[in-house]
């Protein structure tokens, strides 16, 4: 079953990524389509929304990205947490990553990208093109195009976790995890 | 009281970042300093590590990250969060915020940056000039040359969390956070 999904405004988009959540990036070009984690990920303007992504050069997906010019930011759920261990561990030279961990998607409106379903939110990304940054950092820098989240989740750019398992999680390494836990004002 | 802080080798630094914490940026030069609340920073590479920050071109920490060619992450505590809105919300420009919110520092080991007292984490980083990055996107790399944590919540590579008031925290918006949550482990 798909992941019910809004639209979220492209000026409330930077919401989605603003806590420092972990992201599932998500690319296709011709044939090919690649899914791999990357927690080096933040917003990088308001309106129009920009994204910076690091994408190490020898991955899949950085040839899919370059190739297509384009790519998805997927916000993984905790009951998720083990695939994106998985997709973060394994090639996708070696095999397709969507079959190896029975992943399903939902198509973009923007981006040849697919939407992972299960996630609460997703950011269709084209990549504002930066050489420099490309070939010294592992570096994209990129436009947001689209923006969608899971409405029980996030809305009205709020988010609500309705219940455990939907929460957003940060990754730390070797396989730790946090959630995303109590929220709290400052007035 | 000076938080007790311990030097984090720097092949550990990102770990710092990795969860997507909110961060006070530090900044210093000649008889200026400042403090401001960022939470677009995420780790850029792991070793020698780098960090990417975005500062807007309109804040005096701007200004004198572009006149040092350095600056300090600090990473607040929960209990800190009052702060971190408050020196979000303010400009140096009209009077100095370590003042103006009776903030004490200590000095770092190699920046003029000033390390932000009950903070749990600092990274003191010189900036890579990449001035297309800074005059376009207001983006900042920099390498880490020095690490530190408060040893009894980050210490041996791994977060401990100690008590409520020393998580660390995301930035929402409107005043609004998280702390950081429940860890778990994925096998």
């Amino acid at each position: 079953m798909t992941t019910p999904r809004q639209a979220v405004p492209l000026t409330k988009a930077y919401l989605l990524l603003n806590h420092g959540p972990v992201t599932l990036v998500s690319s296709a070009h011709g044939a090919q389509r690649n899914v791999m984690a990357a927690s080096w990920a933040m917003p990088l303007d308001f309106s129009p929304p920009k994204v910076a992504v690091v994408v190490d050069r020898h991955t899949l997906t950085r040839t899919l990205m370059e190739q297509s010019g384009e790519f998805a930011l997927n916000i993984p759920a905790r009951s998720q947490a083990s695939q994106v261990l998985a997709v973060g561990s394994h090639s996708g030279r070696d095999q397709d990553k969507f079959e190896q961990f029975s992943l399903s998607t939902a198509p973009g409106a923007h981006v040849a990208a697919p939407l992972l379903d299960g996630c609460v939110a997703w950011l269709e990304c084209k990549i504002l093109p930066e050489p420099t940054n490309q070939d010294r950092y592992d570096l994209f820098l990129a436009e947001v195009v689209a923006a969608w989240a899971d409405p029980a989740v996030f809305s009205e750019g709020r988010w609500h976790f309705p219940s455990d398992d939907r929460h957003t999680i940060h990754y730390a390494a070797g396989g730790h995890f946090f959630a995303t836990g109590e929220g709290f004002d400052v007035v």
